[in-house]
């Protein structure tokens, strides 16, 4: 694979995506989502490694979309980098692994729909967050979305009327990071994580992302039924089976992926 | 415009409305109900204003509906009272600008659903938050809706079925309110708050807004969908193009409001 | 009523269900899971109680389903194991009174689910929560259900992918249990919730727990709309009649239940 705007590498069954745009602060261009998206389809499909880690390389994560191609485009131009960047998110939910953003400097506007967006999150201590699309006239529609499920109503409105930074203790409160660390730990702490995952069988974690997700917008006992379904069969997988035997023999499994 | 149970002033592009009934714990009779949601249309048609914001006169926020009303009304009265209360809910929801709630003392009943339905929420260190209605026989269901979507089920089920009250900070972690200040520093807070929203694009902020309630009860991908369209759409207006190019050019905005 | 797996009392309009396995540290089998939901049916019917408290005997709260049962079964038994557990969160939703889940020691898989199923949790300081069936290939989707409707998506799913032990602490930020305290106290404070939620008029209470539900998974003012009509019929009834005249007289109201 050989990408402009990324970097990947894979270690420990971890794969690890850097956003590798440092001098325009891993700006979300049009081409390094549909870069992005190509990378996390590849990764999906190949099923290498069972763990996913967003990252950005230089001072930030990423500031967001590429304003000069919000400012020069044409309408058509500007609703397609908007749908590319819907293909991306939808490509993070529908591949099987789970995927942690590893935040550190700021993740603001698209930047902090990525991180929404993510299954998980770890963010350094001194982290910020913002959606501040409202001060230049562009309210920050799209990464309300995945925001607004991370966060809260009052909260996400908060940050996308007044644009301000969310600090990363904050973040943690509110839910839209798992953990925060000091800078210095944020790598590890990431990696720690990541490799408790992947760990696991993939095919249970594959089936468990997915059938997260469906459930989340059903009513309550239709999600439930469902839900039942759905284990019920993954009780049947080779992996269920051999993780109860490992189990009650007090053993480490092994895992098929089946 | 001239109420009997409100007041009201503009300053700075914000609107400053006091429920003005402190003799009854500024209970949010029908009448009262009636002038509210007539005044937040009219607020809202008239766009003189960018920020709204809706505090208390005297020693509390509001003390809920007038029981007297609900005690000697006959069963259409009393449905007729509690679909005025929807019809100024509903208007909240649907004017174009931001409602801040700004909340000393008590906000109980009604009067925490209307804390719950605003925008945004900024506390008093001492107020404190309850739907006692249990007490009286009478539950909050009505309270329950935008109390649920705030604070989550079982802090708002802890609520309902006891009746107590939740303090501010608490509030804050649940998120039924935005900030909490010392009492001394209430308004001065409100204001600032009301300030920062106030100084972005109207018509940005009022997209945002109507946007932003429209996805919360989508599918995600159907949300993130329909906002994609929307904020295509939106950069497409003169503000955006102003924003972004005042944002380039390292210098103020003027925005137009188109 | 006379059950194997399970302890009932009652004391002060209040229903003390435990469960009674210590040497299986609570394992939810088929048999228990019918036994409860049996019990839960019979309480609800009976209506001798307002507030039912589902608790451990021995050194846990549950360690979930009895993973033999699992592994032995064919795919119908496991089918009807899940089917039952499916049968017994219906009836914590469907019966009249609020359940509060009483919790010490840990709170497992289908015992983590147990918690977040009941309408109001009470755990002790040391008490912890996890779901870890994703550590022997089979992932907690049935918990996830209730999991993720308490604590929210990001949280929910680093339990769910780590399968690491949530401290009560955290549970009580993130919205799964609603009181946290010293485990020498954890008897005493249950009881007290309880006996706070059992003076009010039980029909009030089952109104509101009802219709609380119901409302939850409508958009914002079709739930508004329909808790206006709920309310306005609830006001109707005897009970509430008397709370509100007892309110106005400054006394006790007595609760006829109608």
């Amino acid at each position: 694979m050989n990408y402009q705007y990324l970097l990947y590498s894979e270690k420990e069954k971890t794969g690890y995506i850097s956003l590798n745009r440092p001098e325009k602060r891993n700006a979300l261009s049009r081409a390094l989502l549909e870069e992005l998206t190509d990378l996390l389809n590849k990764i999906g499909a190949e099923k290498r490694v069972n763990v996913v880690v967003v990252k950005g390389i230089g001072k930030i994560f990423s500031a967001g979309h590429d304003l000069k191609e919000v400012s020069d485009g044409g309408p058509q131009d500007v609703l397609q980098l908007f749908q590319t960047c819907f293909g991306t998110m939808r490509a993070i939910r529908e591949m099987p692994q789970p995927v942690i953003a590893q935040v550190h400097g700021v993740a603001t506007a698209a930047g902090c729909q990525l991180v929404a967006a993510c299954d998980l999150a770890v963010a350094a201590e001194d982290a910020l967050f913002a959606t501040p699309g409202v001060k230049i006239g562009l309210f920050c529609t799209t990464p309300a979305v995945f925001l607004s499920r991370n966060v809260g109503r009052k909260k996400a409105l908060e940050m996308l009327l007044t644009g301000e930074f969310m600090p990363a203790k904050d973040a943690l409160v509110y839910g839209l990071v798992n953990r925060v660390v000091p800078p210095g730990e944020l790598e590890e702490a990431t990696q720690k994580l990541a490799a408790t995952i992947a760990r696991h069988s993939p095919s249970a974690v594959a089936v468990g992302k997915r059938a997260f997700y469906r459930q989340l917008n059903m009513e309550d006992f239709q999600a439930l039924n469902y839900a039942t379904e759905v284990i019920s069969l993954n009780s049947t997988t080779e992996d269920a089976r051999e993780g109860i035997r490992a189990f009650l023999e007090k053993r480490e499994p092994e895992w098929t992926g089946r």
